[in-house]
């Protein structure tokens, strides 16, 4: 079956889901998106979602494509057209179509919007029961990483370098600390059960589901601290995970050859995971 | 009159010419590109260009969509169809069409290849005549700019950031020294006529109009060094100029309001610029 994606106003199959050429997605990676989780059927934190988009596009002084409660219903057609369960909608936008010119298009040139679904079960993830192996690397991505633009070639090279290195992921190590995973925040859990996860700054992503771990770490009465943490640090912690949109809180057992605590998904990890999950299912559109 | 655009196989009208929105060039900027000069109707430096492809390729581990033969079929079919006297030919060659995931596509998967031209004419720019006026701005590229990739947005911003401040383009500057401009490699003649521009690595574009005017100054038998400079350098250079396919040598008499030796185009730049002409349509396709 053909999934249906919007494109622009349209509703079309995926053979017909099509961007002029000319588009500055294309041509300049001058473009910004989402990924909005699926469970259910329902949007896992679509506030915080269209919050960060907004944020991406003011940056960038990029215009919005239509209003949020548009973004909404076109999201949940999706989810419904493509009997999505459980998996996610993608949304991208860009500064339009014009001629190649590195300076941006005159005023009043329309944003391009795309969104697509994809079906991916974040439950049954084998990940979270095996824990996840990562290796670190130089991160070498452009520096204002808590825009969520689609320049996502190094992401994508530093994905391939760890399948290479027979491992899951690469989390991205910059003047000795650690920043974030490929896509998603990492964190680590020391010895005295205290989370440390990366302050926020341009250095990171300001993941949701990083936002929404927090939240469910007070609920916990957890002690959190937001620093930066050097791979040494990583290794010889209890526990270390990441989280992003699409894998909520998964485990880390291993970095760069290094087990990990026990080498297995830890009690703090395992715990933030099931609260996570219980507090996003409560608040789902 | 609608340009001519070739995609994937195709010549079609501008307006018809799109790709997937799962092209990998749109949701990854999983792309590389090349810019050819046309005068009167010929290619400058095409083997050149097309030599750099294939090590961005190579880089990236990207096959190629065609052979280089193909190519210039292509280039030179687009001159004719749309007139082409002075311009260029612009071409972009993504990793293809695949679902979306941070892991490369399946091996054989198509690369996509998209080619259009655009009329400019690089000889009666007007900045030749008045030289250019620059800003610097820090360098927040991503670490391998010697891969010309898409990954176009910061130099797309500093553009703006240059024409904010009544500027003509930026110049990127890391840990005190100039990498290069926005699309653009910078030099600066020195009190004893000394060319300096800054010497090989991952920081910049190893530029195909940077190695044609280092061989025009062997031609004029002048100094060159290849080496970083800072901006204090170039601002008590007595000329400094920037090279590029689409604006050859091309003179810049400001840098951050300060004017470069008598604040206009100088002696070394003007002669540089003849000979790189004379050499380019000597060679040209």
């Amino acid at each position: 079956m053909s999934r249906t994606v919007y494109v622009n106003g349209e509703y079309l199959p995926e053979e017909e889901a099509t961007v002029s050429v000319f588009d500055r997605g294309f041509l300049f990676a001058d473009a910004v998106y989402e990924v909005t989780t699926v469970l259910d059927s329902k949007l896992i934190d679509f506030p915080a979602h269209m919050a960060r988009l907004k944020r991406s596009l003011k940056e960038l002084e990029m215009g919005a494509p239509c209003d949020e409660a548009k973004l909404l219903e076109i999201h949940r057609k999706l989810v419904t057209a493509n009997e999505i369960g459980n998996g996610l909608v993608y949304l991208q936008v860009s500064r339009g179509v014009a001629d190649r010119d590195f300076h941006y298009p005159e005023p009043g040139t329309k944003p391009s919007l795309v969104l697509f679904t994809q079906s991916k079960d974040p439950i049954e993830n084998e990940l979270l029961k095996t824990g996840a192996r990562v290796i670190s690397i130089e991160d070498q991505r452009w520096g204002r990483r808590d825009i969520k633009t689609v320049q996502l070639l190094y992401p994508s090279m530093a994905k391939m370098a760890a399948q290479k290195a027979g491992a899951d992921d690469a989390w991205f190590v910059e003047d000795g600390f650690v920043n974030e995973g490929t896509s998603n925040n990492t964190w680590i859990v020391t010895k005295d059960n205290t989370l440390v996860t990366r302050n926020l700054s341009t250095s990171i992503l300001h993941g949701i589901t990083r936002a929404a771990a927090l939240r469910c770490a007070e609920l916990l009465q957890m002690k959190v601290e937001e620093r930066p943490f050097t791979i040494e640090e990583a290794k010889s912690a209890s526990e270390a995970f990441f989280t992003s949109a699409s894998a909520f809180v998964c485990p880390v057992v291993e970095i760069d050859g290094s087990s990990i605590g026990k080498g297995e998904p830890g009690p703090v990890t395992t715990k933030l995971r099931e609260i996570y999950l219980e507090e996003s299912r409560k608040a789902a559109l």
